[in-house]
């Protein structure tokens, strides 16, 4: 397979063309970003790590019928998925404050929302994913009003089944970022990845973060966190 | 009037309490802002220009029926408006890409919007007003969801409004600011002022501004661009 074209690479993964014209292969690799790439490292394993999880949440996500691009785990750092052309919007779910929404609304950090708010950004890297409201996205045109009403209603089913994973867990779900595609019948599923770089995730007893934030502010051994969440999962799921 | 005791201080006005306590005197500054603040002037006449504009534009939304807290114009820089508790929003209704939504989308300035575009900031000068959505109003408890439908449609509404008026005038409503408040009953009436302090205006022909983008970016004379603007839509109504 790996003769087939790359047809993206992103930040954290490569895209690959399958002898299927509707799959994807995706490869996650080892390096980490921050700040709209300002920050970059190679840490050796995190591609592994984030296979993993994402393919396990993903999993859980099928098995509580919440329709996605994932087909399956293929090796240690790849997975088969759905062809979809992704929706440019970063749907952010919000449990507990923490991040820019701290010093956006003037919030305490760890103050948690008696509701999950949700956020639209823009996904652009040069304009640095600005946050936008209902308004903006009908006028650029991103997502029409159904597509934006399923999007919501699934990001709420998402949050209330990984709420539940991550605490069996031990591990609070503190906010995640989720990305959707469209697949070839124009069917809005859930794309991209879910993992401890797209979700803030802290250790419920110690507070500690387990996710990129480690490598964002240079808290800890990310791979370590990751390994934890991974292991208290459950671990690989073949 | 003039013993009575100011109740608050903002950049462009000061309330007064009047022997009416469901009644407020406003007086009109000459001050000149922008940028949260940083950039300051005094600028004689301006506001008389200001008191005349939001007199004249407030009586014609009286006309429309749509609710709002002016009473009557006392002098060139008074007015009486009723009493109300601002709701610390921002409202922002855009026909015409201009100024920070430029750059937030990434849009060609003068781009004109099929369907307005509703914005909604926290007015907290502290946080430097940032754009915010529905559900952090729901958490900040700034608004209920009716009282923020009410808003919405009354913002529309005043859009139309004023389109027109401007338009006659050979004016194009870029994109305006507006406060609400409850009165006394918690009725949601249009507050504040509408004045070129608060909105964008260029001239139909020249795309010329006349508002207080003179004074933002220096680009002409401020009290000009005022006086145009009053001259157009009919001089002082008394």
């Amino acid at each position: 397979m790996s003769d087939q074209a790359c047809l993206y690479e992103g930040k954290a993964k490569r895209i690959y063309e399958t002898d299927d014209p509707n799959v994807y292969r995706v490869v996650y690799k080892d390096e980490a970003t921050a700040f709209n790439g300002e920050k970059k490292d190679v840490l050796d394993g995190k591609g592994r790590l984030n296979n993993e999880i994402s393919s396990l949440v993903f999993s859980k996500l099928h098995e509580a019928g919440i329709a996605n691009h994932f087909i399956e785990r293929l090796t240690e750092t790849e997975q088969l998925v759905k062809k979809v052309r992704i929706i440019p919007l970063e749907v952010v779910v919000r449990n507990v404050a923490a991040g820019s929404l701290v010093k956006r609304l003037g919030l305490k950090r760890g103050e948690r929302f008696p509701e999950p708010i949700i956020e639209f950004y823009y996904k652009d890297d040069e304009l640095g994913d600005p946050l936008i409201n209902t308004d903006h996205i009908a006028y650029l045109k991103l997502a029409a009003d159904e597509e934006l009403s399923r999007v919501r209603k699934d990001a709420i089913r998402v949050n209330n089944v990984l709420t539940s994973l991550f605490k069996e867990a031990g591990i609070t779900l503190v906010d995640f970022k989720l990305e959707f595609g469209r697949d070839e019948n124009g069917s809005v599923l859930l794309a991209d990845e879910v993992s401890p770089d797209t979700c803030r995730l802290w250790d419920e007893k110690t507070g500690d973060s387990l996710d990129k934030d480690l490598f964002r502010f240079q808290l800890g051994d990310l791979n370590k966190g990751y390994e934890t969440i991974l292991t208290r999962l459950g671990g690989v799921q073949q």
